[in-house]
């Protein structure tokens, strides 16, 4: 289905270039009856917003998304919302140097191997900018969610090798957002100084760093996620690894819990007042994936930015050898703007299962 | 969908319960003029077979698949391909004991949650022996890519803390096929010494332990995986996050392609003979989610064993505290019977992305 | 995907082939804690079935489907149901003189060029003996929908050109079963006599008839249906439209409807104690294909068989001119047995919607 | 998936509301390197548009659709293409009137019990006004089927009682499209009188009229459509009758073949230099649901148009009897503006099968 849509029920389509008239989306299989509140709409789109700090590309977007179908006074309607902005900003000059190499690192080869034309300038399809019709679905995702109590926030857990503590990953939601008016949003306030004197540092010099996001979902009621295929843990790693620039995604602790022994990996159940529960909370709120009642947390790693301003060797387009600076507009870091991003990821997957979770019994 | 789908164009259903009459798979959109190779499906489904050596679980199943649609003389029409087994050595009374408790690390809970009913014995569709129609597929699957020129190995990475060495990431899959006779699939004999002692130390006392799998795809021609959501990296996380136990997914070298600097990391390219190629691989051959023609490689994360012999705090379905100890037959360490599996779901993906692939131009 | 699936939620894949070694299906997103009926089963499998009486094929089969998978103790468990019959009564002799020619009326030429190779005796997926699958399947979905009070009867309405009368399209449903017992089961003595002759006949004289079959649904709730592509009356087409032989899809009187004016076709609402209801049915319970909570009527038509004894002009594969008399054992007229088949899938389509109804509002 | 998407590897989504901001849709899986011709899409448009004549409704409204994603340098590039109209002339004072009374024949009373919501004038997604998206698409899957040689063309079969000659059935394509350049677009001259001064007629006396479009389309190459559920007449059936008002659909001559007997119904093969063909053409181009060669054409009924001048008898809301006069602006017949559209919905179909067709076989 060439690849531009997500989730079974509650499904978004995506479209537009980088550099071409709008980006936008398709958010089909809302529920009616949502109030939607515009401003958290703006607030999510804001945080992955481009030049709004010197750690992030200087393209100046309004990004200012409308819905243009599926409400009544505000209110969801059942029908399909459709959302875009158009691009203002497009300093294609940028790209006329480029266009005839390929730029390591980059989908150039890729898309023009696979379909015989490519974006002339930016990144096409492939271009970051398409994640903001992911955070604009991801918003209403959110909002769906905040109905049946499910908080979802992100942040910044490392950025080259400095980490934040460990502790953060299973903290409350609450906790968290707080660090979100931050450029950088990582709730390890020491941490979070060498994160940006590091991106800073990389920046000056022309190059790039990578890092990780760590993502905490709270509320989540038991019973979300399918069996076999379409297990919570599965689908979202497909949604988290379909952000540009990831390399990894790892449920709870990842690389840890493959080293614990089965004895010290289990969680011992309990009955808390009532309610099922585990002591400790190492499979990050899912067994056989489908969720336990606990908190979710995962994390999710990127590689540095392609876009790179120092010298690469590479080839033209008619396989001539030749180098390249990538000069445009671009991060130094992507993490700092992808935090939206994951969390958007998160809800559109926790908004399809949630739906889903429904259809489980007779009655 | 219920969760028991996987692929677009090239898909497979599966059913069956561990302990109910049967387990199996339809394997839909397979092209018609592919001539199966029986043995080779009997090879793969013999290395998932449980009962085959000390590391894994004495369950003995015969396991032996048969195609019962889809195929004249031998040959695909372009028909369904329905398979399955009978399950014959179902020792329902080692589950009796456990079935009024919540086996910790277990989908007991979760399964009665979403549902209100459990398998009264096993572990319902959350088994692990749900998997060899996921093996049947697959060795169909590889036979179809095999055509292409494309070819899959996977291999034990780590067990616990001992890991093989690294360079067998990028290994060609001729030289990694060799390991597959082993009881302990793994290229690197020293590692695979001492990770078979880490097991058998682990059984004995009753515990279990986790580890890792690489997975390297030979021949995937440029172009292969779709743009956006559905990336050959994303496709490949969710299918390998579907496996049971699993904890992470990584691509190329995962945490350490997140260390390096922009400048480090991208690959530059050259024109071999024509050839696009880069010179290193750390892209793992995916640019932008589309195969580049590089070798893909990829390591997938597996926890420990939930079952294990050690005596565990639980409580029952109605909510007493209580204690249990899992004396069925199980895996120490699921990691050399998921070897196929990795590979199979590896298969599914890059099937299905291939066939996807001739949709991509008007001609 | 290859067109042997069907359904969004509520998903049936069906397999086999008329010759080889089974037929089956697998249903994918019943919901769990459903008390399956076998004899409810048994029934509707025994009304498609050969060899019954003089009217249809002499093959005998006991086609005594069994379930595999996603039932425990009789009761669904949310899992994929698979169900599957062995062909035992494969005359294939009967195939083997037909094995060169193209079949007037008949897939054989339109599969071998579709596929490049296609079943060497029977008509492979094309065959009529698939729908057993659907009649599985469907009796199943029709048990989850009488848990809702919804229920679905059909009849043979016309052969060739002898109709029943007009008003059993809006009886009630109780009062339509009666005439299941019948060989050839339709509500209107006189019209089954005649209808009755009318096939001794035709199959006397080596040749077959047309008719249509009509289908009511009583106690749908308003609400069932999608906007759109997936309307009630859409997915309905599709749905009847995919049996063998089908020729016309006629949604209430169909033809008559168009024929009318507005104000003569308008169906007035009215407040009947509380239930918005209206006066006249023309609508056949769906506006804007949604349902309205009036009973459900449509009209489906099937061409007459295309096994003729007569001689027939055709060519052979290798595009010589011949002649061909099909002489293996085949319905002189497919509607009896087509009966149960229109209404699993009536009830396919239903239980879909009934589920995905759903998801349409938040609470 | 909430009803809003169509086709599997072709796909299209819709959205907007009739007097919301703006109607349009995403195609997604359109193959990179078509030349999109506007003026086909404008042409296409320009056919379904309302205000054209006295025969349709006096909207007006330029709906000139314009695309926003997918092009570069009016070339597809495998991107979804979306693409919008903003709704200008939207009166929605006529519909306040309306806004308490459910409207006999119309979406108002379904949508509002589904939903619990409905648009506050105008019939939101059930008004055909969502049907300048499926135009839209529909004609650019029209010229990437030209590509192919495919062909299509429909006309104005029947309005009320008055039929046009049953021959323009079997005509070829290019001696159709003439007729559309006509208000009232149908080849036989004499018939299309009669229809003109009956539709006229009708309007006088504040009354509406339905009858029939018959679609054919030449140069379908043998082998298009998948077995069972997705035959090429199933998924036109279903596409078709996904069309506003519809209440039939038949392939071929429809009920006049379930008439005949199988000897008479059967088209005999020939080889005709070289190429399989049939000396009649009953199947209308589909054995088993796969086109085999032959043109295809079948027929769509529509009822009257709902929206009468006259007074009708119905309820408001709240369940108070009432009456209601439909005085907006509304087609007495839907027939003229509902040509481009039964062919756009036959171009997705096949546009659709046609890519599918393309993995049918290993190579």
């Amino acid at each position: 289905m060439a690849g531009n849509s997500f989730g079974t029920v509650f499904r978004l389509v995506t479209f537009g270039e980088s550099h071409g008239p709008a980006v936008g989306g398709v958010l089909e299989g809302c529920p009616a009856g949502l109030h939607l509140n515009q401003e958290h709409i703006r607030g999510m789109m804001a945080r992955r917003k481009p030049g709004t700090s010197a750690l992030v590309t200087a393209r100046n977007e309004q990004d200012e998304v409308q819905c243009y179908s599926g409400l009544e006074n505000g209110i969801t309607t059942g029908g399909p919302i459709a959302f875009w902005v158009y691009n203002k900003d497009t300093r294609s000059e940028d790209y006329e140097k480029l266009s005839n190499v390929f730029r390591p690192g980059h989908a150039d080869f890729t898309y023009l191997t696979k379909y015989g034309i490519t974006a002339a300038s930016g990144g096409g399809r492939a271009s970051a900018r398409e994640t903001l019709a992911r955070v604009a679905a991801g918003a209403i995702a959110m909002q769906l969610l905040a109905t049946a109590g499910i908080q979802i926030a992100a942040y910044v857990h490392r950025v080259a090798d400095i980490s934040c503590d460990e502790k953060y990953m299973e903290a409350p939601v609450n906790s968290l957002v707080n660090c979100h008016s931050n450029a950088l949003p990582c709730p390890d306030a020491d941490a979070q100084k060498h994160m940006q004197e590091a991106i800073e540092q990389a920046a000056a010099s022309g190059d790039t760093l990578g890092g990780s996001i760590v993502c905490v979902v709270n509320g989540v009621p038991a019973g979300l996620g399918e069996p076999v295929f379409d297990k919570l843990t599965a689908r979202m790693a497909q949604a988290q690894m379909s952000i540009q620039a990831t390399r990894y995604f790892s449920w709870g602790r990842g690389v840890e819990a493959t080293l614990r022994k089965g004895s010290e990996n289990n969680d011992a159940f309990v009955n808390e007042q009532g309610k099922v529960s585990t002591l400790t909370n190492h499979a990050a709120g899912s067994l056989g994936g489908i969720s336990n009642g606990m908190p979710l947390y995962f994390e999710v790693g990127f590689k540095p930015v392609s876009s790179i301003k120092t010298e690469q060797q590479t080839i033209t387009r008619a396989g001539e050898p030749t180098s390249v600076q990538v000069t445009g507009r671009h991060d130094p870091c992507v993490l700092p703007r992808a935090v939206p991003i994951v969390e958007a990821m998160a809800a559109l997957v926790l908004a399809d299962l949630w739906l889903l979770q429904r259809l489980s019994r007779i009655t």
